[in-house]
């Protein structure tokens, strides 16, 4: 085991943290500095202040990072329209980024020479952490505690934390059979009765939203606009990122929209059951697709669609700081710079739909050309025949083999 | 204009394909064939046949290709999960090249010379259908009165057709005012209030589904069955692909499922709104990605939705009787054969959900290994150490020299 | 025939583009201006004004466009490691939209109102003009004899500029039976004996670099300096863009390299056979391959190269002004930052080979790292068995059913 | 420690392998195994019987793999075209899946629980090993002693030949200072002086190849005839797929083809330098592009091209039995049917160039249609007008927005 001086945690207040804070002062007799990042997951963040003073923590850092998370990462994640295995908005991965980013800020702050974390060593967590730390600090040390200690089962985690004196209220009877993660993107569920995969989430487990049933019987309208890519306003309110995603989020909940129930490929090679909740990135995801559909240049729009599982992948897998990551976003920020518009979506029962998009800068979209009515002689249909004779060429002359 | 002696015309029974016939003669002073195709379009055929008749055809074909259509096409194309553009289910794009497959054939057996086909100049069809021809037919004549014709306006088209004796009852007053295409993977409308991107799509526009505000306030429960990647069971009653889709689209249809509204790009250069009421499909869709997920290996399946997009895009622009697009479906069929299982999944207000899948030959799927509670040592977490640190490796020699 | 004033001729002074010159007048009685541009195509230009102003040509532009061929086209297009078909270096086609740019920028100049080319109607230059033409200017009007005119047999042509006046000297008892171009990039050789695809190409059809069998029997060493991937001395000597490329002319054409004897694909759908001389190119392609081999970050490079091929099409079918190769440029560029050092190849007998190569500031070649021999810890050989585990968990599991 | 009854070792006969041999019985006091595979490393495996035999094994496998590994590695892999970063033929990646696989049946035959190979924790070799052992038989037992051992040193490790008796002539003395692996298609150098990037390969390191200065001065013609991708017959002379690499090996070598000096990615994470001898493959990937240059339909062709460093890459990295690389090598075998025909070669100096190319099954060259002399309305050339004209549609929308 390499000596440690200072390590800094990534501390959310909770048990699993606490325990990770005193086993780190005990296995390795080294300085601790806690970082509380609020990523708008809900949560009060003074009791973890409190906590850590609580346990000696002399180097507390608690940090709003919302606006940052919505600017830094998630918007450029969404000028991508990213999806992972064709359902997922990456709620969790886009989150662990910044955490790491922080945290080794915090760590050339404090001189601290190593970083540590909760995430266990089944998840995506820890390589997203770890890719994170290493891709920005080559030379730190990274504790990951569910890697190496014993505390692996539950009773024998509660026991040392009965033995540091470490609040366990809630844990013990019960709380949430999953294990859930949130932050102003998204809230996500693991783990319990969902490791069936055959089996319906039940109703009770979703936290955010209303269940479509539950939702109102009128659909609601909105409108967002964009700049550059990035919503901007909605209904006409010009708002900052996080503004944006906390309206959206309260819009789409309201609705019931946002809710997912996927099984999906760890990086770490087993297939997991995960539930989702994201409310305000689906209306975003949707009303981005409907304002590039009539701003983009129809290749730009293909070759943003075929690199898009990749880019995805990337971002789940963990490399947000990688070259390969920052290449694929310089093509994608390129194609943004037209992206200006409005869009009109329709929230109804857990569905969002598009229903209308306009742009008065830079619309491709041209009537005149579209229409089946007479053009005016704004397009040749007797083009359309060279164009078809050429592009057919080759398979003419391959065909003729064939037969 | 080159010299033709027979000629195979894709007739629909309908006012302008009746012109087309009457044109093709005058023009070409040739013998026309006409061919109508069942695809599940929800028309009666007959008339068709009599119209044909009453115009003095000879050699008339009415064909049932809503089997081989299921089979043969769309079944194929689903199994790669196709979309375009994100949104399109390409339900018109994938029925054309069948037509134009069956166009060549019955030229074969009439000893014709020629094909013709009804589609304008500035639309999609024209493309998939004579890339069809000479694919398959490479020195076939093809003719297309849209793009040859002075009947571009809808005046001179009528009074060309009062002319000839052609029926035009319905189309004076009214009827539609939308240009629609059907078969028994979608319905699609363009032209008309649609041409104005920002409006919304009237109610009474769509002819399939209920309204999702009209769904049941109940949802619906069903299992699919799949097998090789194929649907070939509903609730457990096995089914032909045509009678799969068939019923898939009465249960979307009863749930206001599987409309859409798009801006899309044609292959022809023009961007053009289109909205696609496909309810099966949509449900199809759905469920296969979700029995992949438990069945289909991380990398073969992220293969597929990098491919994806771009056999979309095949299908989309015409190129299904392509070397290209058979060298793509090579690729999707060999990881299908492991895509056996069932998936459940819920129907409500227009909206079609995931909630349970499982395979008992195929799952990949294994709760021992994605628990987070304790495993009995069926994964090792110290494993994880080593995973991330050489994938870490590259990051952190790159990061040496940006500090 | 829509009606010109003044167009914009992009005029080399030969037989082929005077007669264009004169057909123009006549046919559209319109003003012409010439423009003829040095690309490093080793041929006098004068001649090309004094033929000019010889047909009453009033405004007459001679560019020397070197440099910015060299700086803003062939560089941008080398970081890519751009190659069609696995073969071809693009030399044609990356000077072509230089051309067309320019001719845009003449006509807004001189208030002309149409661009005319000597392309022919089957070739890629047509579209790669053309193409160029509309995505800078939508609404100039474009002019191709070759496609419009009666003059396609040889005799008509001669008879033509007979008529006119034009000098027809070298061209009537004999010349090159090839079809040629040449910038300083590249030459190349088409038609004559190479339309048949067996027949080996005739050396004296080689023009500027000696036989393979004739080069010195010595090989030469030669150094390149790379800043963010662009060559920018030899042998330590600085110089400009095109210094670079004029340079690895001289030292490849003396080495018989750069020689190809291809069957490509053209645009327009048929194979045509290509013969092309790239001594500069071919040694500058190698040794930034050898660069980006010690500087560039594997996932970056992989990312490069599976995008590359692409990027390549794009430019041979005359997308250079376009989004997408915009956007894939934006993030090709982003990985080129890192890519400085020093290239160390051999040149010999109509090969060039890599030999060394060194980045001071930016290799991320660690010999401790890569070494079998004892590393002293910089390399945990333990950190492989979970690597490989966990790479090797997907595998495992659906191996399972296979057995 | 896991206990092993019976172990499966990938045996050479050398120091190493001996060295395995008996530690293995040591430590985990089990019955060895060995197998020696002939994959045309141009060895003797006799004296590896003697050995084994000499060390008391009772199970001695040795196996003629020579025609398996070029018939169903080497040749499949060359449909692809297959290049790792732009320069590597892959000879070492391609053997190591088919040492896997005899191994894991040579287990499955004499009830082996485990299976062993000598490669070290650095490289890509135990990946590509490992993968494949738990690719075809997930449950089997791995043992890498490289990874296990402390004879991480030479010295530690010759002691311990010492003392077990192994014989070490030769390696104490010198012999190689280069880590070579061999086989029918390649040999391969590292270490050594190479462990600088910058330092030359020294000409008395190459095994195969005369140096190009010491090839004959007269350039070699050979026909190399292709069925369905593969190469069948050489200058006429039908071979077997093993016939013919050798064949080609013994042409290339005479003329100092094949070699290779580059710095490549290993997928463990480091850059190393790698020298290789690959005289024969050389040809053949040459060869077969020559024959899909007028058989392979384009698209089918750039297909082909954009996947093809994916397909090398899964290679490289040791996923040969994994479900990716079967998706992908459906697809490149989809395309090969057609490729049927003769290339010519020419051989000199270290260099190979095709200088004919011809179908008489599959030819899509037409010397009709991609003649610039008039073509007797072959092609007509006022298509490539609309052809251009609707290619440049977008083009022209979008940059009206530009300027």
């Amino acid at each position: 085991m390499s000596k440690v001086n200072k390590v800094v945690l990534a501390y959310s207040g909770g048990l699993d943290t606490s325990v990770i804070l005193e086993w780190l002062k005990d296995t390795y007799n080294c300085e601790v500095v806690t970082f509380t990042a609020d990523l708008g997951q809900g949560e009060e963040l003074e009791p973890a202040r409190q906590k850590a003073q609580q346990f000696g923590v002399k180097e507390i850092y608690i940090d709003d990072l919302r606006e940052e998370f919505a600017r830094d990462f998630v918007f450029p994640m969404f000028r991508a329209n990213a999806i992972y295995e064709g359902e997922y908005l990456l709620g969790t991965s886009i989150a662990r980024p910044l955490i790491a980013k922080r945290q080794v800020e915090i760590a050339r702050e404090t001189g601290a020479d190593a970083v540590a974390h909760g995430a266990t060593g089944k998840g995506n967590d820890q390589v997203r952490f770890e890719l994170g730390y290493y891709g920005l600090e080559p030379g730190i040390k990274v504790i990951a505690p569910w890697r190496e200690w014993d505390l692996l089962s539950r009773e024998k985690l509660l026991a040392y934390a009965e033995e540091k004196g470490i609040p366990i209220e809630g844990k013990k009877e019960g709380g949430s059979p999953y294990s859930m993660d949130a932050n102003m993107l998204h809230i996500s569920y693991e783990g319990g009765i969902l490791e069936d995969p055959w089996a319906e989430a039940e109703e009770s487990m979703w936290k955010w939203s209303v269940a479509p049933e539950d939702a109102p019987d009128k659909p609601q309208y909105v409108e967002l606009t964009f700049e550059h890519g990035d919503c901007t306003a909605i209904d006409g309110q010009a708002m900052s990122p996080a503004g944006i995603l906390s309206k959206l989020n309260e819009l789409g909940a309201a609705h019931g929209i946002g809710r997912l129930d996927i099984v999906e490929n760890r990086y770490v090679g087993m297939k997991s059951r995960g539930c989702y909740e994201t409310p305000g990135g689906t209306i975003l995801l949707k009303a981005h697709r409907g304002i590039e559909s009539i701003t983009l240049d129809r290749e730009a729009a293909h070759l943003k669609d075929e690199l898009m599982p990749r880019y995805a992948k990337l971002i789940y897998n963990g490399y947000w700081f990688s070259p390969e990551r920052e290449a694929l976003q310089a093509a994608i920020d390129q194609t943004q710079q037209v992206v200006n518009g409005v869009v009109r979506v329709k929230l109804y029962k857990g569905a969002v739909s598009v229903v209308g998009r306009k742009s008065d800068t830079n619309s491709l979209f041209d009537e005149r050309i579209a229409t089946f009515e007479d053009d005016a002689g704004a397009y040749d249909q007797k083009d359309a025949e060279g164009f078809i004779k050429l592009n057919a060429l080759r398979l003419k002359l391959q065909s003729r083999h064939r037969s």
